[in-house]
């Protein structure tokens, strides 16, 4: 690949920034440094400046201005992607959008609620808990709902309650030009047009910058109860999910644990499962529903060869059991202590899952190098964490021809490269691959809504 | 508006197209009559050929040639949509998709489907039954799957399995030169590049022509019961709705009927309903689940002043309601025989449902039209059907003025112009009042797919 073309941002435009946002424009290495880079293994590229916004109407300033200037715009949530979606391969300016983190409007009757980019899913249940409602995406950061709504995030809940793709009902953008659009209105369905809010959901920064999103909301349920089974392979695991699902059975979660997961939380959380592939499930409804929904899920593990089916129905044994798979990223580190994890993130038709976590399983055992694998199975979704030591060449390159052999695999299973992590810099080449001649539509499109290329450029497709 | 410039398809083309197709290549001026309207009041304007597709490489033949000689092109499935989608404003040639009926494969494991775009809804849920599963999107026509997903339809299972938006998994598509690109893979959930499904799915066939779809389906539920309550008034009917959602009872259906509507289908079905706005609702679970979802709605019903709950658990009894549900639009009709049905769509928040209907009640009621009212309640959705002297310009000017009103009130709620039968030709108007500068990114993703503006030109967005 070319090395990337340097559109610094010139003096003239950083002092016109600094005359919008006062002490609110920062060129300080440090905070460019902070903003330079996500999560992930993917190295920093920092912008030259950090422009604080608090409103939409001052990102389209930003926004503009950098348009003028021909200058990349990069916008930054909590910078807990996993991609490299961030870095500022061109420099530019970045867009730092969590001072924006008002929740505008709750409308219980609606069962929707508006809020600025910047709040993060915590907050926003937090403020939401006391009027018995709930916004259900959760991928394992505290991230903001802008930042998730950008990536098409989701997380444990997304096999009953959908991913960021289902729960935006709206969203406010800010074009390349600065100009501010919204994408639908409140109503919950409509057949106007074209879906602009799918179009900016996903597209990470590279089309526009979502300022507000009015987003679905849920009751909490009457009652909620958990599950733990272990079983005798991935592959009666997963036939339980299936058979799970085609039931009907409307499971909040399924996640899969293989055994390296189970045996790394049980030392970082001092649990005792049996060190087996085993499935967490979550039930919601009403108490006699959830009774039922844990009756049915549990007679089908027993056909699977299921042991040890255990259900927590008490807050504190199901929030143990919750942290433990919330847990399992630190879990699989401390297995190999010092050492920092490459995250996979694949997702395949369901009747290809345990294919695809069996091969995948093989090729880490002939590899030298030490891995876990947890999935959002009811998804067809799964996660290899690969411990690696840090700068260590050969732990890097394995465990990058691992997720690459991961990604073949799912891709000529009917699967996508990223289930809920995203394109970024990391899976532009996948994305070739995965869409042939589609990957050329999504060029024509970002080619048409940003002739300059100045949002978060180098990201997503090649153009 | 300006009169729309004719393209019409030269000699040259249609010889080329008859080589290609023979006999499956028409221009006979019935043929063409037929495919130049589709159910509404909208004027027919025939192409100037049909050709009857039967591969997604014919298609894309034709779609190739037309784009070489700059003609239109417009994709035809039942006809059965509302609002012009098919008129040939232009000329040109119209693909009947018709002959692509195959079902090509049923994944009962993923719960998918991959279908030719000619295959109906009934046809498919037809041949699905053995294997326990169903396709829930039930627009009131036995319409084409392919049409089905151009036009974003819904119908009255919405409320629970959602729409064509949520139901498309993945499509594949016949691009303004011919080019044939798939838009997603059978992955449940993917957090890969621009989300291509969304945006040829409510296209109308303004950006491409779908000719395979891959879509979501459902195990056949365990049980099923229906309920139907009469209410004092659309607002207690309203509030029931909204306690019903709000509570997180996973009804399957809710749809309002008003007192008019209800007094139609008496009789017309010969039924003896109370003729009162009344709600029907259907339950789908396990037994046990179905009957407390029926208790606990019958008890907010009650609490809103409900009226002769009466559940419904015999399949004979809950087809007659359901059909005398499906038949609401002709029993509007019989109640003054020899009229037409002008039907409008719009959709709102549900917290203004109550408000939208009152208001639409109102002006009704000082008109001299009949009309009767029908909602996907649960959605916030509903249609009023007017009743039209055929040939009468005083009724048909009426009407539209009320079913302007209607939209204007929809759009000032925070809602839609159509909830579920697209924009075509007959809202483009309120696409712009709806969207304002969103219109225009339409607008450039319209000349950027189709820069010769030969896709179904004259419909969505003006360019």
């Amino acid at each position: 690949m070319d090395k990337p073309l340097r559109r610094k941002a010139p003096p003239e435009l950083i002092a016109e920034l600094k005359t919008l946002l006062g002490d609110r424009l920062s060129v300080s290495t440090v905070v460019c440094d902070q903003h330079g880079h996500d999560e992930s293994y993917h190295e920093s590229a920092p912008p030259d400046a950090v422009a604080f916004a608090r409103s939409t109407e001052e990102v389209s300033a930003i926004v503009a201005a950098c348009h003028r200037f021909n200058v990349p715009v990069i916008a930054f949530g909590t910078g807990t992607s996993l991609e490299g979606h961030v870095a500022a391969l061109e420099g530019g300016v970045c867009i730092d959008l969590m001072q924006m983190n008002n929740i505008i409007a709750v409308r219980p009757e609606d069962l929707d609620v508006t809020v600025e980019a910047g709040v993060t899913r915590k907050q926003l249940n937090e403020f939401l808990r006391d009027q018995g409602l709930f916004f259900p995406v959760d991928p394992g950061a505290d991230a903001s709902l802008g930042g998730m709504a950008a990536t098409r995030a989701s997380g444990t809940n997304a096999v009953r309650y959908g991913t960021m793709r289902e729960a935006v009902l709206s969203a406010k953008v800010v074009l390349p030009d600065g100009q501010i659009i919204t994408t639908a209105s409140r109503a919950k369905k409509s057949a106007a047009g074209y879906d602009l809010t799918h179009l900016f959901v996903g597209c990470e920064g590279t089309l526009g910058i979502i300022t507000e999103l009015t987003l679905r909301l849920f009751g909490i349920p009457e009652a909620i109860s958990a599950a733990v089974c272990a079983f005798p392979s991935v592959d009666a695991a997963v036939k339980a999910v299936i058979l799970t699902i085609q039931s009907g059975i409307p499971v909040a979660r399924i996640e899969l644990l293989d055994d390296m997961s189970v045996r790394a939380v049980n030392r970082f959380a001092k649990l005792d499962l049996l060190e087996k592939p085993t499935l967490f499930f979550e039930f919601h409804g009403s108490s006699q529903s959830v009774t039922e929904q844990a009756e049915m899920v549990g007679a089908i593990a027993e056909e699977e060869g299921g042991e040890r089916f255990t259900w927590a129905t008490r807050p504190e044994d199901r929030t143990k059991m919750w942290q433990a798979r919330h847990d399992a990223y630190y879990a699989a580190l401390a297995l190999k202590p010092g050492s920092k994890g490459l995250t996979t993130d694949v997702c395949v038709p369901i009747s290809r899952l345990a294919d695809a976590i069996g091969e995948t399983r093989k090729e880490i055992s002939q590899s030298h190098l030490t891995a876990a694998i947890v999935g959002h199975v009811g998804d067809g979704n799964f996660h290899t964490i690969f411990l690696i030591e840090p700068g260590n060449e050969k732990d890097l390159a394995e465990a990058k021809r691992l997720s690459s052999r991961m990604v073949e695999r799912a891709l000529e299973m009917g699967g996508t490269c990223t289930g809920e992590h995203g394109i970024g810099l990391g899976k532009m080449q996948y994305l070739e691959r995965e869409f042939g001649p589609a990957a050329d539509v999504m060029r024509t499109l970002k080619r048409a809504i940003d002739p300059k290329n100045i949002m978060n450029p180098g990201k997503v497709v090649r153009v």
